[in-house]
């Protein structure tokens, strides 16, 4: 029997659905993409903003198909396949898009070796500290006020200390980056956390809202993003404590997630 | 008051003291150090292999001293000061030193798009499964059999998926590659784990006991090792479940090691 995660949506939807339809055709890069997964979206920001040609194939991870698990062991979307060869993991995955087609403009990730390793750093703060506090913030149940209160202030600590880094009007000015790419997909669901969590980007402080518009309003990230009520089931999920994906179970189990 | 893992021996010694004592000399790069830490020797295995030069200047990041944490605010060794800027992290801090010394040979990290994603996927399975697994076994204490048998099967079965890809004598096969760095510090540390929580080379399973000699004896790796007996002081921390070090109260809070 398939998990009860995998009632999602079959397939995007809005601007995201058109985008997809652009991308039929094989290419020498297939990209196996959940629509509604926001490691995923990284992944689809960044071979939308460069142009990079791609077949779009639909997958539900929730399913773990053997077709999917032979690219994917983890089972997880994002995955790509590369000339025959697999690579998931959407961070690694941003990088090797950057490795495999420096020519395609802009860049993502910068040539200069330090400001490389800053972009990371911040990418790391990201993935240990803003995701996984995003995640407990989502599933902290109302009835455990200590628990909400503490995500949400974790959240809103650890955007600070980005924020604290950005340049305006973007991560690092005027270039939209990689660490652009690593947060967006939390920032355009962020709205789940403000009906249902208490969160207000006003809270996070000076410069968020700005920050935040500027990115959720970007092109690439609105191409690559369904009608708002098509999340709404798998978010349910999430905020009732029912949601069973791996992610899910490792916020539970306290262990970082997958 | 200083906390109590910082009662650690001051320097390092034994072969990693000869290392310590060829660096002195002011350079471009300051490799802010912590003799004993795994994550520290990676990046000083990186320097030695690829004979980056570098002035070393040990730190004990328990003391958290404020010239320190101006560095690395995350108050963790390792970091480094690349002319003037701060960088740390060890992962990040590996892949600098690829893209700021090209060319100094041999390069850990391939050319190819493909393979340098290969090598990521790879670092980060040691990162998220065998390095967590290793410390959890660490921390297991005797009269906790059952939490001490989960996690010395979670530390064979990621070690052996791990086995699965390793070409022989190395990871990629006769070149040593950042997959081997990111690991050896926790092999050449398994004789802690051998000693006081079961762990068996050859409970691994095929090829790992070769796998295993052939990093520990690389000469980058005794190089950069101290005197055994002088690990023990904070092992003993760690197995007596009194260690008061960020990874240990994240362990032991069921959150990611930072
Ligand atoms: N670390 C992975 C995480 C990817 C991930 O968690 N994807 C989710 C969907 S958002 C998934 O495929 N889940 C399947 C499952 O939980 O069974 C990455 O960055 O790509
Ligand atoms: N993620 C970091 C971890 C570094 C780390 O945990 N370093 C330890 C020593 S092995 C440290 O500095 N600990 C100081 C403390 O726990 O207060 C990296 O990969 O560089």
């Amino acid at each position: 029997m398939a998990p009860p995660d995998a009632n999602i949506h079959p397939v995007a939807t809005g601007r995201a659905a058109e985008t997809v339809t652009q991308h039929q055709d094989p290419q020498e890069l297939t990209f196996y993409s959940g629509w509604f997964c926001p490691f995923n979206q990284r992944v689809w920001i960044a071979l939308e903003e460069r142009g990079i040609p791609y077949q779009y194939k639909e997958v539900n991870p929730y399913k773990k198909e053997e077709h999917f698990l032979r690219i994917n062991p983890r089972g997880l979307v994002p995955a790509v396949e590369y000339r025959g060869k697999a690579i998931y993991e959407s961070l690694i995955l941003l990088e090797f898009l950057e490795d495999a087609y420096p020519s395609h403009k802009p860049n993502l990730l910068p040539s200069d070796p330090y400001e490389r390793a800053h972009q990371r750093i911040w990418i790391d703060h990201i993935s240990k500290t803003v995701v996984p506090a995003w995640m407990r913030l989502l599933m902290a149940q109302p009835n455990e006020q200590e628990k909400l209160q503490t995500a949400l202030n974790e959240l809103y600590e650890g955007l600070r200390k980005l924020q604290r880094e950005v340049k305006g009007p973007y991560f690092a000015g005027e270039q939209f980056t990689l660490v652009d790419v690593a947060l967006v997909p939390w920032v355009v669901r962020d709205h789940v956390l403000a009906e249902h969590r208490g969160y207000k980007r006003e809270d996070v402080g000076g410069g968020w809202v700005e920050y935040a518009k500027a990115l959720e309003t970007r092109d690439s990230v609105l191409r690559t993003t369904s009608e708002r009520d098509k999340y709404r089931v798998l978010y349910d999920r999430y905020l009732r404590g029912e949601a069973q994906s791996e992610a899910a179970k490792a916020i539970r189990a306290g262990r970082p997630l997958p």
